[in-house]
């Protein structure tokens, strides 16, 4: 499907490379949407791989670019990164701007089913299907993809992976939500966006995708130990558990000390992309 | 003077280092002063030198340290990095909050002759001498210091090392204000506080100071060409005129595409932070 090409709002010079901000009108949630894409110097003079990064709750498409120092490496690397918003913005349903872990920049990566989200809140589509086939056709990269986030946006970057075998290289996540059909920040957002039928909740939950999951990536996950969120929302030991009983590769790294802040990420965003850079045959 | 200790107010693990925001009275401005600092892991261990951060016009303590991505740096040669705030805070004094380039978030590191601006707006005496003796009394660091600093910090970097011969080990700015009294930014501020006499803003301007310095500390300073404040407030050739008259020793490097935002500030920090941990003597 060719889609008319975004337009440019922002562009900053940035370790050799540009980091531009686009918006464009978005089929798949009907509104103008926003992202953000970081072009290492390579792009210059051959196409690049992609990787996606999914941000958490509150966020923007600007925090990780600001924060996460993922630029410098991506340089380094070659590899594009493309950060979308978390949410259709712009509407005003109601309830929609009243808590910051649902509605705006809280739309869990999904396609909601009930009214009045169904119309707007398919970021799920947007991010896995829309967006990439929109860089994809206008900017310098390869169909190559990874991609990674951050606590709503790590659950996003698992199921995004888990749900489409075969589209992405490698996946990552930092401090992840991994079992929200278990957990408050989840059961807030799936009751509101899929209705109280908890079985239509799990197709959207990584430890209950991971049971049947055709394709086993490797999955990269970093969690910091002292992160307020991690016993009542995060559960990495869920996501062992199920990874353990399908045999399903994870790399769970607890990090002592570190919380849910963008400095924990910032800490250990390199490793996440030479993995990423690894499987995109770029390291 | 002895000073009490700094009340901590947050917390980050940051590089396996922390970043911790503290608040105490500050007798040079007379209010509640916030500031951050980056303790590297070698600081848990053995004192460490300081680098002192003066951030531009519209930040406090958090912008570099959530911005920049000097931590990483920062953590491998073992140098602490200290933010002050850009201005004092919780004053409301006439016209203080009205404009962004004067008052708050704006002291632009002098000391402030004008009323009722003289009672707080004394930047100046807080981060060359109040915070370092804070700094340099509650936590694990030497006497070393080093100064850096962007746009209107830039000028404050400048300005308090060649003001202070002996005191700083080394200086650097991204895009400084090198003339203050030959621009709109400097020349607004300088009058609100220090009067209209312009032979007294001499003082404050690194141009004017660099003809008599008494110690030629070689000066890095990183300036992008597409900075929209080159021409009319940055000014880079009258420092290089300046230094080159006096014989002092400039690194000034033109940056083709860089703007003036924390994406070109985190591009080159590295090379600062290098250039000052030699000057520190842990490179």
């Amino acid at each position: 499907m060719s889609q008319a090409a975004p337009e440019l709002i922002a562009s900053n010079k940035c370790f050799d490379g540009w980091l531009k901000r686009y918006k464009h009108l978005s089929p798949a949630t009907g509104t103008e949407m926003i992202f953000a894409i970081y072009l290492p110097p390579q792009a210059q003079t051959q196409p690049v791989p992609v990787l996606y990064w999914l941000s958490g709750l509150t966020c923007t498409d600007e925090n990780f670019m600001q924060k996460a120092g993922a630029q410098r490496i991506a340089a380094e690397l070659g590899i594009a990164i493309v950060a979308p918003d978390t949410s259709p913005r712009g509407t005003d349903l109601p309830g929609e701007h009243d808590s910051y872990d649902f509605g705006s920049a809280a739309g869990f990566y999904v396609n909601a089913t009930q009214e009045p989200w169904s119309a707007h809140y398919n970021m799920y589509d947007y991010v896995t299907a829309e967006l990439p086939a929109l860089i994809e056709q206008h900017f310098p990269v390869t169909d190559k993809r990874a991609i990674s986030g951050h606590s709503m946006g790590g659950h996003g970057a698992l199921i995004c992976a888990l749900k489409n075998p075969g589209r992405y290289a490698s996946v990552s996540a930092f401090a992840p939500i991994t079992n929200p059909i278990n957990c408050p920040w989840g059961e807030k957002a799936l009751t509101g966006y899929l209705g109280e039928d908890r079985e239509s909740w799990k197709a959207w939950d990584s430890c209950e995708l991971i049971a049947n999951a055709e394709e086993k990536l490797h999955l990269l996950v970093d969690q910091g130990e002292a992160d307020d969120f991690l016993a009542e929302q995060l559960k990495p030991e869920a996501l062992q558990a199920a990874c353990e009983a399908a045999n399903h590769p994870l790399e769970l790294r607890l990090q002592p000390g570190y919380d849910h802040s963008y400095f924990f990420i910032a800490s250990f965003i390199e490793d996440h992309l030479r993995h990423h850079a690894k499987a995109l045959g770029v390291s």
